[in-house]
């Protein structure tokens, strides 16, 4: 117990968020991780959560577990709610969303830092239509793919036992808002399960006529990669059944329908993969913020005017190259190691690095034994990406005793077509959709990303 | 699609109403299983995913899957509410818990049945303290274990936190109600977690501090089981520091206490095992029914005035040789086997059989690498009760994906100890233990059963 070590925050346990704690693991501070959640999650595999092929449990983990050897760091369960760069405080919120049983009184309601690193990564955002959020769930939790997993199920239950045939068919037409890698997915996903996993499930209505419609607003899908690889995704999206609609806008959206212009696509199911903005955090610190909100960060990672904050990954926007480095898991891991480095070149009086973002690649998979991915020049699609797709999760996946099972998981589901976590449980959709995911926005979501190299 | 084939409803698929409807998959019938979940839950190692040991899907089957193959029978997910015998109809709540995204009218409101097999189960009863529910879980779901789950992980995190000395030890008091098998359990693998899984994981607390105390109002524990038996029980739980208080009636519960006459034990969480009571589904059949609510059934196990009712598993309340049949897993089994050839027997106009139960012998598990086990004479415990208990668990798990996943769960836990499902995920205390467990009375849980075989 050293005194006056220099203390740490971070806010965030996402890629970002651990990649600096970890960066400090050899550093004479005191650490503080705060997050929302419990464990870290690998959100690039969360779509799996969602359509039944993975257990929670198998992509995430307790953020307290993956720390445990490093002595140097605290854990704490709590919301931050906002900063104050000139006290040096971070406010934490006492009764978080998940924590709060009756009769915790304000405790811990601020957190005083030497040093603080943002990693409060994205957030859902409607294109400010925030009536949408309830019709439209959208993937950034564990709580979210489980509710996405439970109105996709419920959706051809209530199918079933539907007398009347247009209700029927809005029930068994999914839409997906979105063509970046995590719309496709959850597209080439859910096709799958009408196709291969429910087929046999139901006596009344036949699964494989479910439609499962992917809106994009732009001309193609997977807008970061090359255009021959968004090509390939839309023919192996065709083939599997999705219908792709490029260049068209998503007008509204309520319970019963989808609007785009002038056509209705009556639809129980929407789900939400459009937009993305940085946490509201953001806000508190004082420094200029992009369109999505992002701090606009100084070369090294630090806040414009505050030196001793850093913010990384998917809240902060910095342009390499005249683009922006793209909202991925690599660009918020190698953000965290270097807000690591640059803490430690601060706290000894040297001068900090500038951020510089390696591009390891792009990866997404359209269903089954497909998909596209990116190294540089090198471009994959079909089989051979898919087994690079599978290859590089695994082996990125946190924890043996995770790869292992998720690696049995994916075998049994390839060979056997079945998928096993097709539970439908918790809160039904008035609840999830309502006061629970509208009331309060996300502060410490991990950081985003739906393709994912390190 | 023969016509005038007779409808057999079977409600709740549990272990009874499940092995009813395989009874009949060559009867020349029609089937349709009700249940408000969509999955089986396979009841006797749902203490396990409270316990952070096991998956949801390790322990629960999608129903429809199970039943995939059966041509001859229909599932449908909805709460009955009530029977009319004399109609012979089952009412069904068109907006049931797990089914109630907004704008489902009025679909299924009643099914006609030639005849029926009431499976529902039973629910938890507080012995007329409805008020304890809010603040002492019981376990009968998978919603309910991951609430337990919750409960007991955010203890430690907001013990973590807590600054004053005696406000910590209450979020670190664990008290379980009733002795029985999955008292027992739950006890042992409370224990377990606070002394191998989280000992590392905090930095201000202790987590092998924990205290657990198993409170069983008669005189000893596992009053099934032979007294040496009980006596092993004890004897290995407190050697892992559970605290057992026999003899002690609970008074009160609150949110911060719970009062065992003129003593106050501050605990923040607390676990019902004690109170079961039969599905209330049950008065509608308007035949006697037990103090417990349960239907006193005739020999063949139809409800008196109502041959073509048949009521099995801990709906139903039938004694022999002096002693209830006990609600267990393979007393509910065996009456569904016996519903089902009851209900062709009276198809073919034969005299029905009576019931008669096979104690095929029963298991509790006392933590890590303990259990004790009755068959007949032979009473087992220790090291060999445990390996018979986890051979006998694994062989009749549902699916052989199921029965390879808990496997090497188990295997890695058991070397590493260390657990994988240690999320806290979910709607937060209020609202689980607020108007969603309480508002409804469940009306299909399936059939309970803690000691286990077939």
């Amino acid at each position: 117990m050293t005194q006056k070590r220099p203390h740490v925050v971070v806010l965030g346990g996402g890629f970002g968020g651990l990649q600096a704690v970890r960066g400090l693991s050899r550093a004479n501070v005191q650490i503080t991780l705060i997050d929302r959640m419990n464990h870290h999650v690998f959100q690039p595999l969360l779509y799996q959560v969602a359509s039944c092929a993975l257990n929670p449990a198998d992509i995430a983990s307790p953020i307290r577990r993956i720390l445990r050897k490093q002595e140097n760091v605290s854990v704490l369960l709590a919301a931050a709610t906002h900063v104050d760069t000139k006290s040096k405080k971070v406010f934490l919120d006492a009764t978080p969303d998940a924590s709060s049983p009756e009769g915790i009184d304000g405790l811990c309601c601020e957190v005083t830092y030497d040093y603080l690193v943002v990693a409060t990564g994205a957030t859902h955002s409607y294109f400010g239509h925030g009536d949408w959020e309830e019709h439209a769930k959208g993937l950034k939790s564990i709580d979210d793919a489980l509710a996405i997993r439970r109105w996709v199920l419920l959706a051809y239950e209530i199918a079933e036992r539907e007398e009347d045939e247009a209700a029927r068919r809005a029930w068994l037409t999914f839409v997906i808002v979105g063509g970046g890698p995590t719309g496709v997915e959850l597209a080439g996903a859910l096709r799958e399960i009408a196709h291969h996993v429910l087929r046999k499930d139901f006596r009344r209505i036949d699964p494989s006529t479910a439609r499962v419609i992917l809106i994009e607003a732009g001309p193609r899908l997977l807008a970061a990669f090359a255009p021959d690889l968004s090509k390939s995704a839309a023919m192996k999206l065709h083939a599997l059944g999705v219908d792709v609609r490029l260049e068209t806008a998503v007008t509204a959206i309520d319970a019963a329908r989808v609007r785009t212009g002038d056509t209705a696509i009556p639809a129980r199911t929407v789900l939400w993969a459009a937009g993305v903005a940085a946490s509201p955090l953001a806000r508190s610190l004082g420094a200029p913020l992009d369109r999505a909100g992002r701090v606009k960060v100084e070369p090294d990672l630090s806040v414009p005017g505050s030196p001793e904050v850093f913010a990384i990954g998917d809240v902060a926007a910095l342009e390499q190259d005249g683009a922006l480095v793209p909202g991925v898991a690599p660009a918020a891991v190698q953000g965290g190691a270097l807000a690591a480095e640059n803490i430690a070149r601060r706290i000894r009086g040297v001068e900090t690095l500038p951020f510089r973002y390696r591009d390891k690649g792009m990866l997404a998979t359209i269903g089954r034994a497909a998909a596209v991915a990116q190294f540089g020049k090198v471009h994959l699609r079909g089989f051979v990406a898919w087994i690079a797709w599978l290859f590089i999760h695994i082996l990125l996946l946190i924890g043996f005793r995770n790869r292992l099972l998720v690696l049995i998981e994916w075998a049994w589901e390839y060979f056997t077509y079945d998928r096993g976590p097709r539970l439908i449980t918790g809160p039904t959709k008035p609840s999830i959709a309502g006061p629970q995911s509208t009331g309060r926005a996300p502060s410490h979501s991990p950081s985003s990303s739906a393709s994912l190299t390190t």
